[in-house]
């Protein structure tokens, strides 16, 4: 019944790569660098503070193509690596489409998600360096929890701050990154001067991804000894060139399969994901072997930062304290519709992946979130793959390409990422089947607002 | 810094089992046959209004050793097996133990669990049959997980009875189902004639296993035109001959290693998961090829029936609608403490594992839930996977067979079943992380008090 492809192909063990592929050593122009507030470059010597000196190295270098894995973490990579990669042969068929439509699963660990593989790494880098704490802030939950995986697993201590109305609304998540060994706290907190002041002007809050990047960050800088760094998991280019495994790995797969995706899709929150997928094949259409790729960010209409928003310098969170990035944003004050689940709320997107869709080298698709369940739900019935929410856009994106194949006739390749399950969804899933979920769309008044919040930088943009 | 085996080793598509292995037809004993209450055998035609054809075809043939697995449930197993068999190199470090420690991990599902290799068997069959409608009950909420994914596949509507406690506690089993498309009715309900009894009686009960059973059959017989059919998720022979590919896999995956183990270890409720993973290693030990190998069925010590049970006929369900088995039974009207987290809260067993138990082909031990939590989470920490607290423990019991090794400097290879995800735990794991979880172990009061609902049969035991 089925074609020669199998269901799922597993590479080997050994097949697992050996070095992180960092997509801008091959970006005809790179992307804009970070900088201070004051419009000065941000330095190795600025970030020594806040991030293990082996991430600044990777976050800084615009130039090196590939950087090795160290072997522990490699090591750990291969207790739940390589992932495998699936054809989906009951969606095809179910849809009817000649199109042959690949995912590169990343949620069969137990984080859940792909998020592990950036985790892994900065955790690594930290405990190397003769560190003994790290803090992070988690929002839906993902990052969360794979950090509390990675931390256990190299002896660190790890500060947690969650944003409080995720803290109440999902205690699994708590759960699973205190079973890790994690210290999680409710942002804002009274623990640091940052929560203080929020807490302060409004007694109430019910938190921000911004305002727990702030807590994380002091939380770090007042750890003695200067053991104590901070860990972040999307946006910045060390974190893509994490996730470049995914990618890396799906190459790999398909070439052994004997195919070459003419469309690869991944859903965009911060982008790291997205950027670490299309890693090799985007390599392959810049230098011109395979210029005729197509690849799609499918990121939420709520929060909808490629679609929308402007390519400018801002803070990457609200309280802006930590540096600015030339990035596709929708201002550092937006805050995107509560009714929207599960992540992809960030304001802004990897400056890597901003850039090739600024360069035209990239689209963009935002989709409503009630499509975006309908089609998670479809793709679980068939495939028996329940999807988390971020994943499903990727999941709806695919489906419409297929649709298209199936108008067209043509047997396109389709790659999409897979980026993890939804066990700690379920809340979504209900309110979706009860058919109480909605659809805000900000009007061009919210954007505005948010974009008021963009600073601007004397003698830069 | 491994060995030449692999964490994870993967065999090929090709390599998933063609047909399922019958371990009663290498048994030199058969196990005793299902009785109805007046003591006769129970016939085809008396299972034939509660069973799909095929399965009672299945569960009454004590001799055909191999069973085809029909083509549309092989094209579903490649979805997501086969399943890695696993070496715990991280946990084996850290015990300082030269034994080899290996487990078979069922949980790369999204029903999290090994439930789904008979649910896609049964839901199969009963769609071939042209049935529309089957029915089951559900405690923990695996098995009702699984069966929802697979009654989706097979386009089958499912009523699943969900004990009333469970329903109330862990919504989001609840919702997972609903999202397959289930119909969930917490038991016991208004809906049935044996429902509306207990709450008659009752009228706060809590539910229990054995009500939802009477429910869930009530159900079936009563769906028009003869087209429903019960569908159970563990102790008959049929759910073992299913779960054999979990054996199968298992045994095929280590000789391509190049090992045997020397100890196979499953945790046992109602038996289904270990009777699939021993059937091959059994079958050589029965015929004297492995004479030596070590079996160990692992149950909590709250619910004891393989270490403290009565080798008898008695009831598979409380409400006395079932036939019988012979097997070991703390009586069908014992109730496991309600501290008991997760599943393993069967009363009886297996008649097939009962049966090698009885025998003195397989030992059993009982372990206290704390001690199965504390190697849950160690075990979370090094290997990554957060296990269901029923696949805690075969680690716990696993892990002591470990530190023996550790002691008499033997390499014995181990092997255990994982059979599934805590995802959907974490009340459990928080309970147990605050130091609120309890360790009930019943009283012979207790116990004798179950024993008197055995049934005594006419000319029978």
């Amino acid at each position: 019944m089925t074609g020669t492809t199998p269901y799922r192909t597993y590479l080997s063990e050994q097949q697992i790569p050996t070095a992180w592929y960092n997509l801008r050593a091959d970006m005809p122009e790179k992307p804009e660098p970070m900088r201070l507030p004051n419009g000065a470059v941000a330095t190795h010597t600025d970030l020594t503070p806040v991030f293990a000196d082996a991430l600044i190295d990777q976050e800084l270098d615009d130039d090196t193509a590939y950087f090795e894995i160290p072997e522990p973490v490699r090591e750990m990579y291969k207790v739940y690596r390589p992932s495998p990669l699936c054809r989906a042969y009951n969606l095809e068929r179910a849809l009817g489409t000649p199109a042959h439509i690949y995912y590169k699963f990343e949620g069969n660990n137990t984080s859940g998600s792909h998020k592990l593989n950036s985790a892994l790494a900065q955790a690594y880098y930290a405990a190397a360096q003769g560190l003994t704490n790290i803090t992070t802030e988690t929002g839906a939950g993902q990052w969360g929890t794979a950090l509390a995986e990675a931390a256990a697993h190299y002896g660190l201590d790890l500060d947690v701050f969650m944003v409080k109305c995720s803290y109440e609304q999902k205690p699994f998540r708590r759960n699973i990154m205190e079973t890790f060994g994690a210290t999680v706290t409710p942002s804002p907190s009274t623990t640091t001067e940052a929560g203080r002041k929020i807490l302060a002007a409004h007694p109430d809050s019910s938190g921000s991804l911004g305002t727990a990047i702030s807590e994380a960050v002091e939380r770090a800088l007042h750890v003695p000894e200067n053991r104590g760094r901070y860990q972040l998991g999307s946006v910045l280019n060390q974190v893509v060139l994490h996730q470049s495994v995914i990618g890396l790995e799906s190459y790999e797969a398909l070439r052994v399969i004997g195919e070459y995706p003419d469309i690869v899709i991944g859903c965009a929150g911060g982008g790291s994901n997205l950027g670490g997928l299309i890693a090799p094949f985007m390599r392959d259409k810049l230098c011109g072997e395979r210029p005729d790729t197509r690849f799609i960010a499918v990121e939420p209409a709520s929060c909808p930062s490629l679609t929308r928003g402007r390519y400018a310098y801002d803070f990457a969170d609200t309280g802006q304290t930590c540096p600015l990035c030339k990035m596709y944003t929708l201002g550092n004050g937006f805050i995107p519709s509560s009714d929207h689940a599960g992540g992809l709320r960030y304001h802004g997107m990897s400056p890597i992946v901003s850039k090739l869709k600024h360069d035209g080298y990239l689209e963009a698709v935002a989709v409503r979130q009630t499509d975006v369940f309908e089609a998670g739900e479809k793709f679980a019935k068939l495939e028996t793959i329940l999807p988390a929410p971020e994943s499903s856009h990727a999941i709806l994106a695919a489906i419409r390409e297929a649709e298209k194949c199936r108008e067209t006739g043509e047997a396109k390749t389709i790659l999409f990422g897979l980026t993890g399950t939804g066990y700690f969804d379920m809340v979504a899933y209900d309110k979706y089947n009860r058919g109480e979920m909605s659809d805000h769309v900000p009007s061009d008044e919210e954007l505005e607002a948010g974009f008021a919040t963009i600073p601007s930088i004397p003698g830069v943009q």
